[in-house]
């Protein structure tokens, strides 16, 4: 057999990644991404994740995504690498900081004993300025606000977590024909970056039901910053307390916008796939 | 780490399989072909591919699709398993006998000492009786027949290799607008049971470049039955010799049409792509 890489697949979300760790990044690591994250010649990944070590933090994580561009951060690829490190270090802090592109991410683990099941994220503050997010409405938060889309009105709360969303209150989230509005909202003119659309049904005071449309992606399994912004949205309308479970279709998420910091903490679970070794084709 | 279930992930042509020997099939395999194809949740794969002891041939493979369906018979899944046992036991023989859900199916490896470069499949006959493709022009053989499609004209041969194909000649058959026009071809009304199509250019007496429409499916990758229907139809209209390199968008293939037994032989490569050990959710 020919020597070849170690990897662990991991996924958190159905977002899935092939988590590597090293002393250095590669030579050659665009290409390697890209042929890794192949789905039928390589071993299949939305992104290829380099643990590396880091003299700011625990340890940095570098994100290459499919096509061998570099992804600033990702929330479900952070709750992977805090696992990953968390269950292979004895006796990790539960507590770590993780360099990445956009600078340091504090995350908290939670473990039973080695193993970890769910993964905490600070995720930081919402935006809440129509200009800052930014939405062409001149107010200080844009919640509920009309927003026609051939003959059709929504209402609509704008909350950016670093990107702009779109939340979007329905009846019935899993019915409501995305396909059909997705674009258009996205694309409409009171949103000069465009939006991520989050079509949200309230089930209770502490559950929300979410679909998402990502930006320039279409409708996708999930997406954290989508969930964060939709219990922004929620709390904001009163229609939920601040700690949330969000049903995604790629699993759940538990957000806490919490009222002493103001900050959005966001907990979910992240998963180990498969142990593999790729073997350099022959 | 709890205990997993390992495997080799290994491809054809773009065609991706999960290879896991075993003594016998385990109980809940179509649920767990559902999980482990799955390409965010699972390992990712087009099948999950089991080998097995035989009786009647050297082993026994049984292929279990994404939805847990059973398929019959797979070429580039043929290739694959091949390779793997070829690899696995010491001085085994070139000349395989692997029994199928579609009978016994004879095959032969190209090796570099352990290493299997390439595997050649016994195709059987090709079938060109238009009643038995099937195709509703009464004649023994179907060749540079005439079809129209919304006022365009083409001409098809009809070449069944157990499923029906139509294979239509072009100039450039990377610019040829598939999208447009293979669902309609498929769905036309000479084929009773539809037909895959095949888009083939001539490029010399012994290569050919094809794309193929599968039936129910769209483009693909590849096509093994396919590029053998291209190699008829390509004699049949005196374009080529009866052995042909056949370059599809998922890999080559090198087909040859016997004078001496008038039976189809397909040789192509299959890789093993990484080794892994599947790991139970937790």
């Amino acid at each position: 057999m020919p020597q070849g890489i170690r990897f662990t697949k991991m996924q958190g979300l159905g977002n899935d990644f092939i988590v590597i760790s090293s002393q250095a990044l590669p030579d050659g690591v665009k290409e390697l991404a890209e042929r890794l994250c192949d789905r039928h010649f390589g071993v299949g990944a939305d992104g290829l994740v380099y643990i590396l070590p880091s003299e700011k933090g625990d340890f940095r994580m570098r994100i290459l995504n499919r096509d061998g561009s570099e992804a600033e951060q990702c929330g479900n690829a952070v709750r992977c690498v805090a696992k990953y490190y968390y269950e292979r270090i004895s006796n990790a802090k539960k507590e770590l900081l993780i360099e990445t592109q956009a600078g340091l991410q504090r995350v908290w683990v939670e473990a039973d004993g080695q193993t970890v099941r769910r993964v905490c994220v600070d995720m930081g503050k919402p935006i809440l300025k129509g200009e800052r997010i930014p939405v062409k409405v001149n107010e200080s938060q844009v919640v509920a606000h009309p927003i026609e889309v051939e003959g059709e009105t929504f209402h609509f709360t704008a909350v950016s977590m670093g990107n702009p969303h779109a939340v979007i209150f329905v009846d019935d989230a899993a019915r409501f024909p995305l396909k059909t509005w997705g674009l258009r909202l996205e694309s409409h003119p009171l949103f000069p970056n465009r939006v991520n659309v989050e079509i949200v049904t309230v089930t209770s005071r502490e559950e929300l039901q979410m679909r998402v449309w990502e930006r320039g992606v279409g409708e996708t399994l999930a997406c954290g910053t989508g969930a964060c912004a939709s219990v922004v949205a929620a709390v904001l309308n009163g229609k939920t307390g601040r700690r949330v479970f969000v049903r995604l279709k790629g699993g759940d998420l538990e957000i806490e916008w919490k009222e002493n910091d103001q900050r959005i903490y966001m907990t979910g679970v992240a998963e180990n796939v498969f142990e593999g070794e790729w073997i350099r084709s022959f």
